[in-house]
């Protein structure tokens, strides 16, 4: 019977103790959760402050008592202090209680990522708020419901940005998004976050890019946010949601040099340099199936697969993590933006030919009613024709997340842009073309790159 | 400079036409079109007929003047006779004109499909109708327009049956459906057609399963029809839709012995076994890329796909057919019901260990208001956990579609079932799950088959 320790109780960490029991229901396998909130959706948290999600315990994934119903011992409160890979033991301490040494076998880190505080002055000041825990949310949640702010301001116009943008609007707050670049949503191609913007704009939200946030001062009742560009708001709370970085410290200490922008270097088992310890989700860096290389993309979807494999390898198994695509897609008020696989940029750092194309097509036959424009931009390799990546955007009822999965399937199989083409996909007219819109794109593509040629 | 003779102007057609100026645009391109209606969208016909695309024209996918413009010669009502394959000749006749021979270097045949009319007594009446052209659909429209019948029985609960029912609803008739077998849409498992009946049910569609429609006589200004199960109704519009078969007369008649159903056979090139004639779409044997083998699947998308091998070729290129996988998808009132793949018998039938699991899953996080329920049949090999199909049923708005089509990539690439859990797939709380519906229904799958063997 194995011992197994697993630090933290999110995504990977769930993922990797529920696995492990599952391939080994004989294994002992002890979670160490730093708050009271295994397994919760973190991605529900604007959900949930928009008032959307009226309670937040409606976030948890699973419930404790369905977590220990697995055979997982969990621990709740209680962190991990330090790890000591000589004596395969973890130094642990509950809150209120003097620290215990714990023994493991194989040890699981899934201690994830924290969000950046950036240095600018005044970013301690009461009414400006971080946005990553629970416990974070919560105290957003009651400065909302009890100072009742007007005016909010957003640093940062990424994926969480965007949402709390759209959550405050919800509540009924005045909301202005800053972000340091020409447009919002830096990940994905800044013609498609151009329109992103306007269409924050056309919902009432003041978006200044190329802005950079110097200063947060108090005025009497108030905060005075100024930066770049003369940039001046009065507003009543700041939200600063500037990306996020790993929680890496108890391997560092126990001895493991890091990697990309402090993250723990783990192989495709998902175990670390030292013996027996594995980590998973947000705190490690991520293979990346495209470059072949590892990156940072701190994403839930990679943490559960991460944590799935190394929960399994934990308890003895073979299983391989089979690398991000970087799929990620974000609502935003009325549309959603997806994308899958390498921008252009990224595709010709790593050495490919790119060429990105856009079009645009109706996201089913415009004859039958409610047809809705989506816009694709994607991005395959001249040479080869090898599909590198694909962004949508468009209505977020007009399957631009599920389509953006096409391409992730295509990509998976390392396909070209014209074997899309091959593929049998399904049609109605309600809800496609007899080629789907993601063929079409393909097409417009190929012809796009054999005009160029010719 | 090579003539190409293309008769038919539906999908097959216009794609094969339009692929062959692509790939070579010195190519003489001659259409033959027996009704003025080239390039028409078929599907969209009951959409037409429920009022929900208030202008037939509106279904064209191109206009005449747009396939002119692509250096098309297109020959309205005119109907290809003969084909001579020794003298590389088709004998044409346009309406009220002698007929005349026409020369040809490559010959493509994309006659299509006619419905099946069953023999039964009093098929022929006023009030029954076929429906597969435009011209049957004015037929039908002009019925409904002057004779404002109030109930209306079909006959075959297929694709098009189903949305025959949708369709008459919509104009405010009482509708009955009466299928053979035993669950309506007989292309899909029984467990999700019943469901799908009941649907139907709900909303007031009369649904009878299990008869079979022996007479349909005419009483004063009614029309009577009878089957087995002792049914009875007398209704005013009766409608026929079990089926089509293939137009193969034209290819038989040169001294082609037809193949399955009396489709064309061809191969993967499309050609068929006459010099320099090639077939596509509802006329002919379709490659079904998981059984290696030809079926009879028409289908629009297939079509297209078909043409647009056949038009390159046509013109000496050098491609092939990839194969169906049998996706489909209808909308049904609320619900769409896709399905992609083999089904547990069909798999059986081809010497595969199949089976087949249901699971429900919410399309999105069960916390962020509107989710809805899917229910998911996933076929698999028991011995080697590749998936074989999947079908899907659940609100047409909640990612059914293209959630099949994810499942599509998985089988044009042979994927096992445990391998969907790998890929990387997108997820924000609105639109998905970190582990999404159809990765949920796979791991369902792979623990079914687990405790099946302990």
């Amino acid at each position: 019977m194995s011992h197994i320790v697993v630090i933290g109780g999110s995504d990977a960490g769930i993922s990797a103790a529920l696995r492990a029991k599952e391939c080994e229901p004989s294994a002992a396998v002890t979670m160490l959760v730093a708050d009271a909130f295994p397994n919760y959706s973190i991605c529900g948290l604007p959900f949930y402050l928009s008032g959307e999600v009226p309670d937040w315990h409606q976030l948890a994934h699973r419930t404790l008592d369905e977590i220990e119903a697995a055979g997982i011992q969990v621990r709740l409160h209680t962190r991990a202090l330090a790890i000591d890979p000589a004596s395969r033991t973890v130094r642990v301490q509950a809150d209120g209680h003097a620290s215990e040494s714990l023994e493991y076998e194989r040890l699981i880190v899934g201690t994830g990522a924290e969000p950046i505080r950036p240095a600018i002055p005044g970013v301690d000041h009461l009414g400006v708020f971080l946005l990553h825990t629970m416990e974070d949310s919560f105290r957003l949640a009651e400065y909302l419901d009890t100072r009742q702010p007007q005016r909010a301001l957003i640093i940062g116009a990424g994926y969480i940005g965007l949402e709390m943008a759209d959550a405050l609007w919800h509540r009924g707050l005045a909301v202005t998004v800053v972000e340091q670049v020409d447009a919002v949503l830096p990940t994905v191609d800044p013609a498609l976050g151009l329109r992103l913007g306007n269409h924050l704009t056309d919902h009432g939200i003041a978006v200044r890019t190329g802005v950079r946030i110097e200063r947060i001062a108090t005025t009497r009742a108030q905060l005075r946010v100024t930066g770049s560009s003369m940039f001046t708001a009065d507003v009543d709370l700041v939200l600063v949601v500037v990306g996020v970085q790993p929680v890496a410290d108890l391997l560092h200490h126990a001895g493991l040099a890091l990697g990309i922008r402090g993250a723990i270097p783990v192989d495709r088992t998902m175990a670390t340099a030292l013996p027996d310890i594995y980590a998973a989700g947000d705190c490690v860096e991520t293979y990346h199936r495209l470059l072949g290389a590892p990156t940072y993309l701190p994403l839930g979807t990679t943490a559960h697969k991460q944590g799935r494999v190394a929960g399994e390898n934990a308890v003895g198994g073979h299983a391989e993590f089979a690398g991000s695509l970087g799929t990620q897609v974000v609502k935003a008020f009325d549309w959603a933006m997806a994308r899958t696989g390498l921008r252009d940029h990224e595709a010709a750092a790593a050495g490919y030919q790119p060429r990105t194309v856009e079009f645009t097509a109706w996201d089913h036959k415009a004859y039958y009613p409610g047809a809705r424009e989506l816009t694709f931009r994607i991005t395959g390799d001249r040479e080869t024709g090898r599909l590198l990546g694909a962004q949508i955007l468009g209505d977020w009822q007009a399957g631009v997340a599920k389509r953006v999965d096409i391409f992730a399937m295509a990509l998976y199989h390392q396909m070209t842009v014209a074997q899309l083409l091959a593929v049998d996909l399904s049609y109605t007219p309600p809800l496609g073309s007899p080629w789907d819109a993601v063929q079409m794109a393909a097409e417009h593509w190929i012809q796009s790159v054999r005009t160029e040629r010719v």
